[in-house]
């Protein structure tokens, strides 16, 4: 029963013959083997259009990396308030931008709203050079709150950022997860709705260790090769990224992974309602959010259910956590078996 | 007749098993799994001491991580002027230093000698606050030219810095390398040496991205828990750093392909040596450097033959090259084959 | 009418004065001179203990090199969201603190309440390395809102910093204006109270571009030399930054120039008050902010009056800015004359 | 007899009078008042062109911003290995330039030579990303060795730079004084010559601290704004930074100053070697460089001289600092009088 993170599972089998079968024979370092070109191709191939496509190892420096190239140290990024950038990357985007400056922004749900984002950037222009000014819009799909954009929404959220300049990147550590809820192409539901540069995450998808950034205009990619190298994120045997993301992508692997993974927490979310805990959100990627009685918490993990408790300042209206109670985040993967759900999903409805 | 770098190699066929062995099942992200506790646990026995250790995916990252710890960003590092931090990693110490400086000395065959570093010293002390102090130093094992420090030769340039202040970073790429040619145990290699903190290759030695950053002294290291994760390089399925390192540390795994990359190196620079193109510094570890006609490189290329050609201040006294000459770099690692050697030789040797 | 910030006044006689007369003859440069060495003795006497003190010719800079000095690049520095290091210095702070995070707290009046920085203190700590920690706790006084903390407010706020290791900041650009209306020492405002690290401003009191950072404890100043250095904050005649503080705390001339400011302050506050148009913060310093009908401030700028409106998120509970209203902020300074007062005010009053 | 720096000395009396006069009635703050804007035009129409200037108070902060303002963090300043920005500024360029490289190139009394400078292009383009790559060249006029760059000289150094794309930046805080020298106008020893950007230095000439920051293209300064900003260089009370420009500027006051330092320095340089002394290089602008023995430093120092002792290892091809030897910088400056020159002479010649 382990619900702690996507990133807990380990590399899906299909990922891991596709290392091995890479590894043989000699090739150029630094992504200048034949298989990184071929890979590279192949993701602008998917997404219907010319991009510029570099591979790393984390999805931090994925994001780090995208919101230096947007964003002057001069500049702002908004988001959520409760994005993986603010909270959980110690600080990468600054150190990355030289001290650009994150502005988190309050939306039920993980989901940021134009009209925020609107008002954000009047708040965040002009004033020059005494205040920072917005540059850049960074979105989360799927959110950290397991919610999709749907595709009109993205577009009017790019629509805003792009009215005054600023650039839009997407932190698409889950994109796979959303995309299999949206039913949408990865061109609908990127540069064709206004996203300029695509954090394409694989990692937790079920890859070793591999992101892309994905520049659908390569102009604003110019100095990445820099970029990246000196922030040490360039592997030397780079065909292993790039075999990463080629087993990934064959065969339609990623959705399928991702579908299991939907599925299963769609399961997991109906089982908690049908116990009495419907999901504080709805359950639109491979993430369910619960509030429960601690009581039960304690049962659970005294039976090695594994998951995190967090805090969120944006529950829906009138949701609160009592004192007796916790959020849970549960997170399912490509390595989820239906029968963890299951039993999970009965000791939580035997209280 | 692949000589281009050690790092064109594939996996080393242990450490691909070794991968594939810990893709079992669930295991906590970002460090805090068991087999990360068990490798970290275990290089410390390897050095016979209690050590705070880092693990990354590029020799870059542990280097600059590495440095931008034990240098303030209004501190120098000592290093020399041909080493990688110089010349191959884009600023990256300077980035993760703040703006740190990199003062690169003259030395015979990659090699920096204690009067240098001494009178280096000398200059970079004082003047403060106008003129940068020298902080730390820093020496690569086995050196960019394929030569091996002795451990009396470590200790010495150790002694100069630390008698000054100065902590002691060794780039150890190639440490397994070096050790296989020195005859000596990691610890009298390094910290009973003088050595503060080690990058511990593995990545050039057969692994897929493994580095560690071993501190000798765990205090430290006390900030680089948080360096590394701003640096973006925390991966979060850690656990396959440490199956790398579990795999290449089992066994004398590691010392074993070093052996054989060296001794195919020995057998490589013997066969020029033959052949009337005697290597131009001596071969301790798996680099040979050899000048030779251009028309030979252009015969050795035609035949497909790689490898790159490189320029060196370092020359021996007296050695220089001409105008129809070409100064060589050619590599070898696990992955070689005596025949590959063979054939070259004989190349070079039909003149 | 020139109400527009205390920085459009010219420099004060007295430090005028000041500067001409140490305009005579050599003297070491970078700080390595008598005067110099005597007023940062004067500025340790008049705060009653040893401390380190660091002239600089900008507020921006004294702010950015002190947060720097006790915030590491992970941690946070909490602050007021309505604070200067928030919306005026283009992310100075994040710049010298090498992408550290300013963390903007809500409160009335521009005052942080401790229970806000207890709880953001709670919020920022733990989850290491994924999240910056707080380190620092930033205060200004008087604030922008032009309230001053009362000495027990102070106490408590870095009671509570202190509880968690958080150093503490004074942003006292205006610490002048707050000292005259408190009634206390500079000790008790300051280190007495809790406060680790103060800039100390002169140039809005009166003169050209004196600002001194004094650290309470000098051990954390250790390598405030450097920083200041390398961020082009020494100047090379230094002595004329300690003659303008020299001037400036002579006979008690700082305190003065602000009581005069001040008390100007308090008789706009009162005449706008009895206009019908009571300050929205009570006037403790020398800023009054006021809400106006847009027509009546048309008919001011008309007639020459110089001010800048401004937005708040801090007003007073009920307090709000109607469509036809507009909040403007109303600085005096040491060169303010009542004449003007009086006439501002008999125009808001003529409606 | 003061000869340990051109800073050593006060207020010029014609530039003191200009702040004096500037002290009069309120302006708008940061740069936005008449003052500033009329003496950045002065300051356009010395140099015959259009051009985008802005103010600082120190010779770092201008050299640092320029810099930064025109090479990449992974990009390279080519420039002389005794260069200020080198040897005196604690990284500054590093830090402002978020981890750029200084490359410090030989040249004999501290003058580059085309040659040199496109040999380091040539090493330093290229092999990208993996290598940083020269980005700026930086030259000194008067350089730190007190010689001076002709025209056609500057011109063959930025010919040979802007051939390869760099930006030619010059540090011209002794610019009066080479001017004096060369008999060139401004635009001629700069734009004219290719300059891109000079740091126009008045403090050694003279100012309390004030140093203009001219873009000869104002397109590559469209970002200056912020990064002087956030640099904490944008001083509030802007107006006194323009006067002292203004007053320095009229009746070729500036051009006055440096020819009275030059005018000494010529007879302290020709005293000396009557004295049997002769300068180690060409006394060109204002400052002397001798060798003398220990014992006659000794004496003079006695005699309450002072001055610096000096390294180099740019000596004329020969000259070397015998064991009780010493090389020692003699500066002047406005301030300086004839009678002391004589007595220093006066000294030396006794023996």
């Amino acid at each position: 029963m382990n619900f702690a993170s996507d990133n807990t599972a380990a590399i899906a089998p299909e990922i891991l013959q596709g290392i091995a079968r890479a590894s043989d024979g000699f090739a150029l370092g630094y992504g200048n083997d034949d298989l990184t070109q071929k890979v590279a191709r192949r993701i602008g191939d998917l997404f219907g259009r010319e991009a510029a496509v570099f591979f790393v190892s984390t999805g931090t420096a994925a994001n780090a990396l995208s919101l230096a190239q947007v964003t002057p140290p001069w500049g702002a990024v908004l988001c959520h308030a409760e994005s993986h950038i603010v909270t959980d990357e110690c600080g990468a985007p600054e150190f990355f931008g030289d001290g650009l400056k994150l502005i988190g922004l309050d939306g039920e749900g993980g989901r940021l709203k134009p009209e925020a984002v609107s008002a954000a950037i009047e708040k965040y222009s002009g004033h020059r050079p005494h205040q920072v000014n917005a540059a850049s819009l960074s979105l989360t799909q799927a959110t950290e709150a397991g919610t999709v954009y749907r595709i009109e929404e993205v577009a009017a959220l790019a629509a805003a950022a792009h009215a005054h300049g600023l650039k839009v990147h997407m932190d698409g550590s889950r994109i796979a997860n959303a995309l299999v809820g949206l039913n949408a192409s990865p061109a609908q539901a990127t540069w064709e709705a206004g996203i300029d540069v695509l954090s394409f995450g694989a990692t937790k998808g079920g890859a070793l260790a591999a992101e892309a950034v994905v520049f659908f205009d390569p102009k604003i990619a110019d100095t990445m090769h820099e970029r990246r190298k000196r922030g040490g994120h360039l592997l030397s045997k780079h065909r292993f990224l790039a075999a990463q993301f080629d087993a990934y992508l064959a065969d339609d692997c990623w959705l399928r992974l991702a579908r299991h993974a939907n599925g299963l927490a769609q399961k997991l979310g109906a089982g908690l309602a049908a116990a009495g805990f419907p999901p504080v959100w709805p359950v639109e990627a491979n993430l369910v959010f619960v509030i429960l009685p601690k009581r039960i918490e304690t049962k659970l993990k005294a039976a090695g259910a594994s998951f995190y408790a967090r805090n969120s300042d944006s529950l829906p209206a009138g949701r609160t956590i009592g004192h007796d109670e916790v959020l849970l985040r549960l997170v399912t993967s490509f390595a989820t078996r239906p029968d963890e759900v299951d039993r999970f999903v009965d000791m939580v409805r035997g209280g």
